[in-house]
């Protein structure tokens, strides 16, 4: 199964003080763009995959939503979210490397920033792709290829002074073990090839990507977002699961 | 118009001394993988976009395709072509950012390393989309956007003794001035973001990418080709003209 980093009390610890931790999905300088990818949630069955401490789960909730799956490996964030969520909505204890689901039971699937930790990301597409209905959406996040691709990842200066990003074994898909928060994280390398092509071998119709990067207001108020643009922290995937994988 | 640096002397005697310009599509690496990409030539309305000295155009018609249509910028390129080819290709002078096509003329539109030149793509995208028939694709490869961001573009070897590719400026679409082959060589920097969302909004469907690197076979014939897997050189594209488009 994956490396379950965030029953690490270390790691919980340093996750908890993140903004998005703190201030949930306000606190995430990408939520605005991924919101926008999304459809009217009022009357959609909605899966959050790593839905974490709950706070997209609790958006969901509050915008109507018929029901409000979330499914995350960790005990620590499911009791965290379980003691802030309104009871209606139903948090499950689940590895996404192994996950099975019921076919055509949600009409949207949201993930953010959980599929580059997955081993076996191919089978749990599949999976998502058999559970949507007609119509339904995946809607998530991941970190960027060129952030998860280098073995001794960190930021240069170049020979003219510019910031820059050193990227290697980019068409290497596999474990990356870095130090984040704690030691010994173990994320999953993809290239953008393996993404896009995975989604479309499992019947997604690519509707929008966005590799995001921050607006003026949030590099003035946060300066050190600046570096985003120069080579994007995160990419934002819309897909549609096609019409033949609804029959 | 897009500067023509294929009319300078010193940038065409080095072009044409690349493997890819003396050997044709054998010279050219990736090659096997954009030639997997295409649907079957035979009985196709073929138009080859930015076709150079004509090594695709030469091969579609020895394909059998019905018709072969050539457009570069270049003079020098399309006498080179010309006097080559078999007089049934169709050879024209146009400049990419600012070429109109008639509706539904063509079955297959193939582009070759050209679309990092342009600056109007999205205008171009929209032609293309309009010229093809129904189920009529578009194959393209660019140089990958990794390769144009940089202000400054060059290898270094890390802290570790790693050869990476320092990248910034990734998410600033824009002109970018290099010397390769000639001084002062623009190119159009566009992340993926850009290029495949100008494609979805232009009514492409997105079939498959291909962020390509060498074989094991290529890398032992090639060393050379090794850096390409840290960070590669090209990206390709099949993507097929949506239904909305054809009517």
């Amino acid at each position: 199964m994956t490396q379950n980093i965030y029953d690490d009390e270390k790691f919980f610890a340093g996750y908890s003080q993140l903004p998005r931790s703190l201030h949930g999905l306000s606190g995430a300088p990408e939520w605005a763009s991924l919101r926008a990818m999304l459809p009217e949630i009022a009357g959609l069955r909605v899966l959050d995959l790593g839905c974490g401490m709950g706070w997209f789960s609790r958006w969901a909730h509050a915008q109507s939503a018929l029901t409000v799956t979330g499914i995350d490996v960790s005990e620590k964030m499911l009791a965290r979210a379980k003691a802030e969520s309104d009871a209606s909505i139903k948090y499950l204890c689940g590895d996404l490397d192994s996950l099975t689901l019921v076919r055509g039971s949600f009409d949207l699937v949201y993930s953010s920033l959980a599929f580059h930790y997955l081993k076996n990301l191919d089978a749990l597409l599949a999976e998502i792709a058999g559970a949507l209905a007609a119509g339904g959406r995946l809607v998530f996040s991941a970190e960027h290829p060129m952030v998860t691709a280098p073995l001794n990842p960190g930021w240069v200066v170049d020979s003219e002074g510019y910031k820059a990003w050193p990227v290697n074994h980019y068409l290497e898909d596999g474990p990356r073990i870095t130090d984040w928060l704690s030691r010994g994280v173990v994320k999953q390398h993809r290239s953008f090839t393996t993404y896009i092509n995975l989604l479309i071998a499992n019947g997604f119709r690519i509707l929008r990507i966005d590799e995001w990067g921050p607006t003026d207001a949030q590099v003035a108020n946060y300066p050190s977002l600046m570096d985003e643009r120069h080579r994007p922290n995160f990419f934002l995937v819309s897909a549609e699961a096609a019409s033949q994988m609804r029959s």
